[in-house]
């Protein structure tokens, strides 16, 4: 019973872009997508509500966070993650790695799986492919992802070569999991910045064969330019008719530029963490909204923007609300950056549904050079 | 031109309760009514819109807050207040008066007015009867607040004596110094805890005529009953005919007791200051959010309420929330603090209509002695 689906609709004549959408029980997601990331069962600052009028059609969330805080046998116990949040429409979980990974301590890896101590209270934890599976099972994600190992950059081609071999087999490990009928299972291509590793890499996990493919290990710290080279080399390996998630990217333009080289998918926290920091996006690019500047201005962040911030609030009041420390500064900082990447990925879409996808790319990156603190 | 208006509606036949409203350019407001406390241009984590949606009729802005920042004329380069906060409802302001010698440093007081040092950057202001005017003025609040000075708990007769006769004099220079037509301005009524002060200073207040009266004074380290007492013996010196306002109050339970004893307006910190200490009000009484029983809790914090959170949050999720540090807990508690409050009064004002006060008193009193984490 094939109970994910994946729709490519359009290709675009003169880039990779693509258009589409995903089936899942809790519905469709169209694609190019941006998916907030809801770290601890909480996309930060907002309420599901204000993330559906925000236009969100799918949110991440920390299966590593929610293991350890509230604990997935919790999250289980109010009937899943969706239940838990009161978020009814469709929800990715990572498979935990990641922070393993880059937040714990003394991590112990073999073969079997990685044991690592909580960043909470120091406890020891054991994470595996089955476990990872097992939990996400718990959090009853729509699409969860495989374990894999994330290598820091830089890092020795010799290092690498060996970790893609451990992460093919925790991807195969992952899909022999018992799982919930219903939620698919994405494999991740690991290979640093190395083409051959990556392309290698590429062809072991799609021949293990699943619902969807993600990009891991890209930035990580390497420059743009490696990160968009390898991401247009390693598209090529993978399926046409199976969605691309390129994992913790990235910026408006990083977005645009991804696209442009056959990818679906986005996550990360930068709208919402530079949000909370008064760092925000807007059709010309980065607008501080701490700066003296807005002291008087009666201006919404963005001339172009119908977000609830901008229709209701002066940059004035906004400054002000930052530099008081007030929470509904961080609340309606949240808003409008969402508000920015959701609108982004739609009018990418309408940009590669209309053919002019190259063109829109192309202005919108003048529009961003020409700052937000500038206009 | 008379601009603000109160109306008498209906005195209950076993107490000191009343039932009524005031007009004023940006609306009508019943009372009893609870204002929660907009300090800074933000009543804290919420938006206006959600402060509708909840029922709050009137907001209370804080002068020494707006004053040193972002300041009154900025405020008032934004067309007041209400368009700087985007609030179309009305607000009171209270005068500064307490922050000034509750919250800042080096106080030199005389009779022209008080010297004192921001607890921002130390820069030295100057706050009189005419500058409080003139800065609400700016603010351009619906109701101003007369300049009193605020006497600590303990404090000697013979300096509260002293003091009443500044606060009438401050009183007198208010009502003549310059304001807006439509601005209201209520007189305030010191005295401390002896009564024949507090006959003394509402003889002279009432003598000098405002559009209403406050208790000050009250609910800053007292025993609630003395409170209470020294509340009914003063508002026997107060005219029936325009609102009585006692500032600074309180737990549900004090509001309760107060309307009981000719009390119209309250405001307090309490509801939003609590809901991000994790402390919530319910119709059962005080709820800890952050108990270890509330872990695997379906219910909703109070299954009498139909708030915005109760409605869509369990008890598990949000003492998650909170434990976990998110900044939506603050929010999702605030709604319902709020809530419950706005609540309240509405239950009070209904119990009033219907002549049946001193019993819903009771039995609201006796409901709350269960203990919210007791249900
Ligand atoms: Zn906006
Ligand atoms: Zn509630």
């Amino acid at each position: 019973m094939v109970v994910f689906k994946f729709v490519l609709e359009k290709k675009d004549s003169e880039s990779k872009a693509r258009i589409g959408y995903f089936e899942t029980i809790h519905g469709r997601v169209e694609t190019p997508i941006f998916m907030p990331v809801g770290t601890v069962g909480s996309v930060k600052t907002v309420t599901p509500h204000e993330l559906k009028e925000i236009g969100a059609q799918i949110i991440l969330g920390n299966t590593y966070h929610l293991h350890l805080r509230p604990g997935d046998d919790i999250v289980n116990h109010f009937g899943g993650l969706h239940k838990f949040i009161n978020w009814d429409k469709p929800i990715l979980t990572d498979s935990g790695g990641f922070q393993v990974f880059s937040l714990s301590e003394l991590k112990d890896l073999t073969e079997d799986g990685v044991t690592f101590r909580s960043h909470l209270d120091g406890r020891k934890i054991f994470l595996s492919p089955e476990k990872s599976i097992e939990i996400q099972s718990n959090l009853g994600s729509d699409i969860m992802m495989v374990l894999d190992e994330c290598v820091p950059y830089p890092c020795e081609k010799s290092y690498v070569e060996r970790s893609i071999e451990l992460t093919a087999m925790w991807a195969k490990r992952c899909k022999e999991a018992k799982r919930n009928f219903w939620q698919a299972l994405f494999g991740i291509v690991q290979g640093g910045v190395y083409k051959d590793l990556r392309k290698i890499s590429a062809e072991q996990i799609v021949e293990i064969g699943f619902d969807g493919y993600a990009l891991g290990g890209l930035s990580v710290g390497e420059e743009n330019n490696i990160m968009y080279e390898i991401t247009e080399f390693t598209t090529d390996y993978l399926p046409e008719d199976r969605p691309r998630y390129l994992m913790g990217v990235g910026t408006p333009e990083d977005i645009l530029e991804c696209v442009e080289r056959g990818v679906d998918m986005f996550d990360c926290v930068m709208p919402t963490r530079n949000a909370r920091n008064g760092l925000l996006f807007t059709s010309y690019g980065k607008l501080h909204i701490k700066r003296q500047d807005w002291k008087m201005s009666d201006d919404p962040i963005d001339p172009h923007c119908d977000c609830y911030t901008c229709k209701n609030f002066s940059r004035g009041y906004l400054r002000h609300l930052y530099k008081a420390g007030e929470i509904l500064a961080l609340r309606l900082n949240t808003i409008h950056n969402l508000h920015f990447y959701i609108s982004l990925v739609k009018e990418i879409r309408n940009a590669i549904k209309n053919g002019c996808f190259k063109k829109f790319k192309r202005e919108k990156l003048e529009m961003f050079k020409i700052g937000g603190d500038n206009v």
